[in-house]
C-alpha cells in the first residue's frame, strides 16, 4: 500500500482559524507542521500560525488562495481544516477547491459532508484522476467481522485507554517510529480522522454504521498486514466511556490484537467528556483497567496488556517520573510517557512480544 | 406516545415470498399474524401463508395489489416484507406504494433504501400527512449518551444474551405482556427491525452511526419512560459476538438498566453466525456470562442479572425442563422458557426488583 505522506498542504481555514474554531487544522499543525506550507484565512492573514495558536512557528497565514497554493515551492494538496456553518459547502470554497483540483492537487477533508459526493467537485476530481480523501467517509463495502484479523501473519498490537483523548494515537505513532528505527516492518493503522490525515489512509471507525465497527477494524488490519510484521492499531474511546464504549469494544474484537498498550492520563480521575454534569464515571485503577480490557477481549481472542503509556503533559517533571514509577509498581508492566521521556519501554515490549509470537508460529 | 399497534397489514413480497427469501415478511407473520390481512406475491398467489412457509394458517397470498388492500375489511397499512434486488425501488412497486399512500395507508419498510427519502413517494406521503415508517432509518438528531437514561423515574431492565438470535426480543415481549396483565405500566423498547414492526416505533441501533449507539439507546429509554414505570429494552447481539459486540455494549451503557435478563439457547455451544468457518467463539457457562455483563456495565451503572431466559425450542420437553433446572442451580437465579413454559419467573423477578427500586427512591 503506497501512502502519500510527503504532501505539502495548504490548510483551508477561511474565517475560522483560531485556537477553538479550527480543530482539524490545529491537529494537523500540531502533528505534522513540517508538511504544511501555509494556512488560508482572510481574517488572520499576515500573521504566523504561532501568532494565532501559540504553536506552529513561522508557518504563514495568507488571505489569497492562489498565493497559498504557491507557498513553500507549491502545495501538493489542500486540507480542509474547518467545518463551514450549516454543513454545506459555501460557494467561495467551491471555487477554491475547483482551482486546486484543476491543478491536480489532492483534497483532504474531515467534513461530515463528503466532497467525493459533491456532483461538481467529486465529478471533476474523477475526470482528472485526482484523489479526494474524505477522512470521515466509511468504505463502501465493509464486512461483518469474522475473525480474519486473527489469521494475519503480522503481530497486531492495539492501543486502548482509560478515556478519550489520553494519547492512544500518539502512543502508537511513537512506537511505530521507534520500531521502524530498529528496522522492524511496523505499520500504524489509523482509526480516526487525525490519524488518517497523518497517514493518508485509514477508516474513522466511529463514523461507520454500528454493525460494521468490528468489520472496519478487521478490514484495516488485513490491509496493513500485507506489508508489515507488526501492525499497530490506533484506539478510540474507552470500554468505560458511557458514550463511545461500543466503538471501543468493536475495535478491540475486530482488530484481534495479540497485545495491548493501555493509555492513561495520570491526572485524570473521571471520564472527561462530561463537563456539563457532575463528575460521573470514575476511572478505576490501572490494574483494574488491565483486567477489564483483557477480560473483554478474551472470548474472541485472548490478549495481554504489554505496557502502560502515560500522558503526563500536565504534571511537573518529578510528578511525571513518579507516575511512571507508580504505574510500573502497580501493574508489573513497563510504563512510559513516550513524548516526554522515551518510547523505548513500550516499543521494546511490543518488539519482544512480536518476536516471540513470530517464532512460536 | 401513541403507537398504532392495531394496523391491518398487507405485506408486499412480490416475487420473493418464501421460507428463505422474505425474512422480514416471515418475522411479521410469525410475531403478529393476527394483524396481517394478506401477502401480495404474484408467484405464490392462490396459496395460503401456511402452504408457503409451513406456518401462518389461512392468511391468503394474492396476486392483485388492489385486491390485497381490500382483504380483511381493508388493510390500513402496507408492510414491505422483502428487499428488491439492487436496493432500488422497482417501478412496479412505486405504483403500488403510491396507490396505498393515496388511500392514506401507512407504509412500513425495513429496506436499507429509505422510502421517506424517495422524492416521489416521500413527497406524496408528506403532502397527504401519511406516515412512512422506515424501520432501519436512524432518527435525524441523536445525542451522544450522557447518562440521562439513569435519571428516569422508570425501572429499566434490559435483555442481553449469549449470542444473536437466542430470544432477547421475545423474552422482553413476553415479560411486558405478563407485567401489563398484572397491571404494571410496562413498556417494551424496540431496538431492532422486527421489534419496531411489532411496536410501531423504536430505533434499529445497529443501523446508527457508531458514535451514537449509546445515544440512540438513551433516547429510546427517555421516550419510553415518559409513560411507564417499567421499561424493557430489547437487546442486540452479544458482548462476546466478534461482529456485533460494539452494538451490545453501546446499548448496555446507553440504556443504563438496573436489571438484566440473560438469554441463551441451551443447545448452542458456539456463537452461531459463523457457519462458514470452524466453530470459533465458544459460549462460556451462564455464570461466566452473568459476570461478563455485570462487569461490563459496572463502570457506567452497576446492574444485576435478575433471571435467565432460555430458548429451548429445539429440545424435547424433558431436556428443556432439565435445562431450566440446571440454569437455576448454576446461577442461583430464576430461569424460564417464557414461550414454552411460563414467563412468570422472569416477570416476577423484574416486578419485584422494580418495586424495591421504586420504594427505595
Amino acid at each position: 500500500m503506497t501512502v502519500p505522506v510527503d504532501h505539502r498542504f495548504l490548510i483551508l481555514a477561511d474565517g475560522q482559524f483560531g485556537p477553538m474554531s479550527s480543530k482539524t487544522a490545529n491537529s494537523c499543525l500540531r502533528y505534522f507542521p513540517e508538511r504544511i506550507v501555509g494556512v488560508f484565512d482572510r481574517i488572520e492573514a499576515g500573521k504566523t500560525v504561532q501568532d494565532v495558536l501559540g504553536f506552529g512557528g513561522t508557518i504563514p497565514v495568507v488571505g489569497d488562495f492562489a498565493l497559498g497554493l504557491s507557498l513553500g515551492g507549491g502545495a501538493s494538496a489542500v486540507l480542509v481544516g474547518i467545518a463551514p456553518a450549516g454543513g454545506q459547502l459555501p460557494e467561495e470554497w467551491r471555487g477554491w477547491l475547483k482551482l486546486a483540483i484543476e491543478q491536480k492537487l489532492e483534497v483532504w477533508s474531515g467534513l461530515h459532508t463528503f466532497i467525493t459526493d459533491d456532483p461538481e467537485l467529486g465529478g471533476l476530481a474523477r475526470r482528472l484522476g485526482v484523489r479526494i480523501l474524505d477522512a470521515r467517509k466509511p468504505p463502501a463495502h465493509l464486512p461483518i467481522a469474522d475473525g480474519r484479523a486473527g489469521e494475519v501473519d503480522a503481530y497486531v498490537a492495539h492501543a486502548v485507554g482509560s478515556d478519550c483523548n489520553v494519547g492512544k494515537m500518539t502512543a502508537m505513532l511513537e512506537v511505530r517510529n521507534a520500531l521502524v528505527r530498529q528496522g522492524r516492518k511496523a505499520r500504524f493503522v489509523a482509526t480516526g480522522q487525525t490519524g488518517i490525515f497523518i497517514e493518508g489512509w485509514g477508516t474513522a471507525v466511529d463514523a461507520v454504521v454500528a454493525d460494521f465497527i468490528a468489520g472496519a477494524a478487521e478490514d484495516l488490519v488485513l490491509k496493513a498486514a500485507q506489508d508489515a510484521d507488526i501492525v499497530l492499531v490506533e484506539g478510540q474511546g474507552s470500554l468505560i466511556h458511557p458514550g463511545y464504549s461500543g466503538v471501543t469494544l468493536g475495535l478491540l474484537h475486530g482488530s484481534m490484537p495479540r497485545g495491548l498498550i493501555l493509555c492513561h492520563q495520570p491526572s485524570r480521575e473521571y471520564i472527561g467528556d462530561y463537563h456539563g454534569r457532575e463528575p460521573w464515571v470514575k476511572i478505576p485503577p490501572l490494574s483494574d483497567l488491565v483486567r477489564i480490557y483483557e477480560d473483554a477481549a478474551r472470548p474472541v481472542l485472548p490478549t495481554k496488556v504489554l505496557g502502560i503509556c502515560l500522558n503526563t503533559f500536565d504534571l511537573d517533571a518529578a510528578a511525571a517520573r513518579r507516575a511512571v514509577t507508580a504505574a510500573v509498581a502497580e501493574t508489573g508492566l513497563p510504563a512510559a510517557d513516550p513524548v516526554r521521556f522515551d518510547s523505548a519501554p513500550l516499543a521494546d515490549a511490543i518488539a519482544r512480544a512480536a518476536t516471540e509470537w513470530h517464532q512460536s508460529r
